[in-house]
């Protein structure tokens, strides 16, 4: 541990040296306030830094991990409670809101291989000397997927790679059916649920998705205990609900789960699987693919285990058996306010979710501890007379692993104050060493990328911002990067303008807010030198997080502060600190992706009917197997993008004006004029909801923003002008073209609030 | 079987009838020939098709594989015999030369684990009832590289990946070294020699090379003998001799190892190593790789087997202990002329190899069995009355595996002869079902194009040209495909030119003929549907070649029939059918690629130099683990090509004014004047020989071929422009320019010998 620390703080000086920091300049051009505003707002984060201390971390860590704590587990409840009383004592106003969800914990759980040779697979991950918690057995939930319908099958295996609707295609061109079968996907590519959902339609009765070595185990580094991946019997507890189409309570889409809510009939819920599905370790899938025949997987469905991948049909048969305790279970999210002094009314929102898997101590405990170190000190300084201009609200999410329950049900059922009130939403959940993460909102870009230049990275000593730069040059410059790396390693080398934060999917908390209400909303994390196969699993313990994770909770501080400054930016900021011009822009490219994927969809179809017409798919494959060739595209259209490609225009032309103005107001270090600072706030509060049209995207209204949504085949995966770039994937040309005035709607909406904006600014 | 027959002899219904067969259009423009001798040479060809029987291949691999056949073996002298008295029955003037060459046999092998456990590697590959002669143990080499040195030598491993000189740099940013280790490679990427050379390079007392499931095992497919790949005991024997300085015996560089030759000492041979290096199976690897920490291995160094991949050093510390039997052996070259009638002084040359590392029945036997049906088929065609024009010489080599030593010794005792005589020497080597692959001097590829435009691939029932284009057009399709694989897919589609023919590297006997002597050469090949793990073992087998080479040897006969077309063509062409066009073309795309190759280096320098100055590799770097930045790296001029480029615009001028001439002369039905034929055919005959320089390639005189050579560190893959491309590689500035002006007076020379052809033909 010495040699680490001298080794770090030694490179950390040297760097540091060659590099300003960006402290001193936060203050310069600090977007949202005049120049003493910036210079009351740098010291007031500095108090902030000052006052972190790791230790809390580490203790609340290990104390909240100490036991399975998933939803509806006493501990869960237990930590709900202290995190509501440590409110409290700091200060804060605090509550528990509690919702009925539907859950479902395991009963039965049977998976053997019947034929041509038997197995039974173990279904367990075991204690282990090396990992105390992993032998706290009571009340801990033992793999399964969330949301797998009961069932009793035995069929034949089919292998089906990740199981996403592109694998299906090689299926069909080998030949190969699953339906009647039962499918074995590997983890990873994409969100869970997408498998067994694709499985069924295409008629499997049952779907297990096994841990591939490949992806989290052995193949990337040491299995635990010895280093930090996943072993043997390392499983992934997952939910399998199929979040692209609504998140929240299954039996309650767009409502909330309150006691008296309407619920549906569970039979009826949308999300819900017809199919049992069953993760499992790579320990559990090695007898079953060792036992299937038929032809060898293409390359890229190789995994890491030392077998010859096969397709199947069988001869493996398996028994799957599955059966669940379904119920109403409470969801208990902590809610905590510190009421603005001056716009009460203007709410900035902060959450992190406190269930996990079993004990959770990086998903997402890690990000919980920070979240209440975060509330401490901040509740601290309004002891000592400080009280924010917007009211702060800290929640403390539950049931966030099944679906974003906790979340959703609160989201939904203050929808219209959200709405009214709410003017950013700030998530985080798992953290640990290495570099910032960051995506969300593109009017936020301009502010984070300032904000991040003021955080301090623990190892290195220069900003994270900096450090985030660099990781993304170098990861662009190797020689296999592909199109989208080099593009952000060109975009890392330019110091004119802010790095690009990621576009937000989901896979976390903040999809209630951007994507079904349109608040804007920032999701951050550190990582990347943390990688592991802890995920979803009993070994996701508090020995592993200090041992791989983040061992001296300085990047859970670095969390801390990149959260607390923005929250602090947002709650204090004399006019919210929007910039238009990084979200035209960032609209505008991908409209021109666009453009290209209409282009590249009809030079694709094009060649392949070329190579069809010649017969090249026959002649080219080998007679003595099966390789059909590919089903004859149809002729993809040239499509009007006219619409958008104008609402765009108009967009970066207001972005621009409304820019301009807006740094004009704040310079010259002239507060703004109240009222009209008032009026523009309001103005740029529904900003972002501007995005969202109540019809929602094709199949799934429940999604309503126009710019930003998990994919429908992703569901982890952002796609971003969903409605347009999803349709021409999908050859829906028709649905393309309405989209596009959706979307082009939604622009000209943001174009018309940005002017109205502006026509409250002063001429400078 | 009947099954298979069945499917394949519909869909060569159906697909012959989608698209005509070229047959018919043979005689229409056939590059060398008026059309009356064009449509005798149809008639010809047809009579040589139908004589080839299938069972005759059959019967002589069986025969031949059924012992041992390596060099200096009794069965392999017996099979020479063999070959040699066939040969006579059928009529062709034949004898045997023989060379006394060095060659190395293992006394003893000992590899063994000494911490931090014990293991004792095997070493050998297992009889196994599947296959009949894998129980024939006498005289059978084990697995070993011939020309490694003696060595008795025990350290810690280090992990190289492939071997090659940028897995040193990735070690040396990991700060590690292979200075006083034992080197373990895997085989694959490069020739096998280049391991153990850069191993020894970079200080390594010793070298394994493994053979990794990734490359030819179970990865790939089902290990034999339930399917064709490598098995778990599986290894490949196999030369380690520096193939890229010279080929041919180590002690008799650039002279013939006749009797009295002068020979070097063996300490001075500068193509042999100073290491031990020995090859193992997986089987013997893991134990040791598994024993193995430090760094984890980057992904791409990662093959299939089930651990964590460490670069070491150490602990695993291994004994590795090697004696050879140092001796010269006799190499015996079949050698049968069919003297030509009208030109007896030019000579057509075809050879394959004989000799195996233990019963080749793939490799080489494959080939050699299509050389005897083709040679059975010629003789018989004498017996009835015709005779080739020119003469053509029937040649079966011996001691090919340890370094093309039959080929070699020969072409260089013949050296004076075969630069005046020799017009074109045609080799092939393993054989098997799939797709024609075909690579050579350039002015061959129109007539080549043409050939294999005539052969009906057995399987699919179009030509052989039609699904060599269909296989690269499929290919270069795939999401996937690289910027190479495009540019042949391409070409595949575009029906207006020849289809390309890759360039030649080294691997097999051309390489005396074609880039020491600058005969104009092509190899040929089937394969592809064929693919298998059997190389080099002692089950690449008659038993594993039925079952997944060509199990109707179907194949065979059609390389019989593509090798024979065009051994006739250049034996019976009323001119020597070259064009110089295609030549040309392909040398200004490679003059092309250096420009590019030039810019991008430059451009990669910049790039990271920029890093460097930006200390971003520092900063994206986890701080625990040892990673450098890459060295900085000088800057890249801008070279001067113009002399090239003059050249390149010089000779396309006067290749398409030869084409041109030649086309004339040739049609409208009038035989040229033979007096102006015969000069034109010397001149011709010369043709390729003005691309060799007596000084040859940096470091490597013996490589005279400016155009096309092995790469120094590729060994099989082909440096095309090696001069100048392995010169800007290697940052010799002053090399490369040396270079461009070489290749600029020998593409002159090309350009002067084009017009003095051209000046003998008929103004028309």
């Amino acid at each position: 541990m010495l040699k680490l620390a001298s080794v770090t703080s030694s490179l950390a000086l040297v760097l540091a040296a060659a590099l300003p920091c960006a402290a001193a300049d936060g203050a310069r051009d600090m977007l949202g306030y005049t120049a003493s505003s910036a210079a009351a707002e740098v010291a007031l984060e500095q108090r902030f830094d000052a006052a972190l201390d790791p230790a809390h971390l580490r203790e609340w860590l290990r104390q909240m991990s100490s036991q399975p704590n998933h939803l509806g587990s006493p501990h869960d409840k237990a930590n709900a409670d202290f995190v509501l009383q440590q409110f409290k004592d700091w200060g804060w106003d605090a509550h528990i809101e509690t919702f009925d969800v539907l859950y479902a914990t395991p009963t039965e759980r049977v998976l053997e291989l019947v034929a041509p040779t038997s197995f039974k697979a173990t279904l367990d991950e075991p204690a282990i000397a090396e990992d105390s918690t992993s032998s706290v057995r009571e009340h801990m939930l033992p793999p399964f997927n969330v949301y797998s319908a009961d069932g009793d099958v035995t069929a034949e295996l089919v292998y089906v790679n990740y199981g996403v609707p592109e694998d299906y295609k090689e299926l069909e061109r080998r030949g190969i059916s699953v339906k009647g079968k039962i499918a074995i996907a590997r983890y990873g590519q994409s969100w869970r649920g997408i498998k067994p959902k694709v499985a069924q339609e295409h008629g499997a009765i049952g779907c297990i998705i096994y841990s591939d070595p490949r992806d989290d185990g052995y193949f990337q580094g040491d299995a635990y205990p010895q280093g930090p991946f996943r072993s043997e019997q390392g499983a992934q507890r997952g939910s399998v609900a199929d979040i692209p189409v609504y998140s929240g309570d299954p039996l309650t889409p767009g409502v909330g789960a309150t006691k008296d809510a309407k619920r549906l009939k569970r039979e009826d819920a949308p999300d819900l699987l017809k199919i049992p599905v069953l993760p499992i370790s790579w320990g559990d899938a090695l007898p079953l693919l060792k036992a299937m025949a038929g032809p060898v997987a293409p390359e890229h469905w190789r995994g890491a285990l030392p077998i010859t991948y096969h397709l199947g049909p069988g001869p493996a048969k398996v028994h799957l058996k599955l059966a669940f305790d379904w119920k109403l279970t409470p969801a208990y999210d902590v809610v905590a306010t510190l009421r603005g002094g001056e716009h009460p009314d203007q709410w900035v929102l902060r959450g992190n979710h406190r269930d996990a898997w079993v004990f959770g101590a990086s998903d997402p405990l890690s990000g919980q501890v920070a979240l209440l170190e975060e509330a401490r000190v901040l509740g601290g300084m309004t002891k000592n007379g400080w009280k924010p201009k917007r009211s702060i609200v800290y929640l403390s999410w539950d049931g966030e692993e099944p679906g974003l329950l906790g979340s959703t049900e609160w989201a939904e059922t203050h929808a219209d104050e959200l709405k009214k009130k709410a003017v950013l939403y700030v998530n985080s959940d798992n953290n640990g060493r290495g570099f910032l993460e960051m995506g969300g909102s593109h009017s936020l870009e301009h502010v984070l990328d300032q904000i991040a230049g003021g955080i301090t990275d623990p190892e290195t000593g220069v900003s994270v911002l900096q450090r985030r730069r660099a990781r993304f040059a170098v990861i662009g410059s190797e020689k296999d990067a592909n199109p989208q790396q080099k593009e952000m390693a060109k975009a890392a080398l330019d110091m004119q303008r802010d790095f690009p934060i990621e576009a937000l999917g989901s896979g976390s908390d903040y999809t209630p807010f951007l994507q079904h209400l349109g608040i804007a909303s920032v999701d951050f994390g550190y990582g990347g030198e943390d990688r592991s196969g802890d995920y979803h699993s009993v070994y996701d313990s508090f020995d592993h997080y200090v041992r791989f994770g983040d061992p001296k909770f300085e990047y859970g501080i670095a969390l801390a502060k990149t959260v607390a400054h923005t929250v602090l930016r947002f709650a204090d900021a004399d006019v919210l600190p929007l910039r238009a011009g990084n979200f035209a822009d960032t609209v505008a490219h991908y409209d021109e992706e666009l453009h290209k994927l209409d282009d590249s969809e009809r030079e694709t179809a094009e060649k392949t009917n070329r190579l069809l017409a010649d017969k090249a798919y026959q002649l080219a494959a080998d007679p003595t197997q099966t390789l059909l060739p590919p089903p004859a595209p149809q002729a993809v259209p040239f499509l009007n993008f006219a619409p958008l490609d104008n609402a765009v225009a108009r967009l970066q032309s207001s972005a621009a004006a409304f820019d301009r103005a807006y740094a004009a107001q704040l310079q010259a270090d002239r507060p703004p004029d109240p009222a009209a600072a008032q009026k523009i706030d309001t103005l740029l509060q529904g900003l972002e909801q501007t995005l969202t049209q109540t019809a929602g995207l094709p199949g799934r209204a429940w999604y309503e923003h126009m710019i930003y949504a998990p994919g429908l085949y992703t569901g982890y995966g952002v796609k971003t002008l969903p409605g347009v770039r999803e349709a021409i994937e999908q050859k829906h040309w028709d649905v393309a073209e309405k989209y596009v005035a959706r979307v082009s709607t939604a622009l000209d909406a943001y174009s018309a609030r940005l002017d109205q904006a502006r026509s409250l600014m002063p001429e400078r």
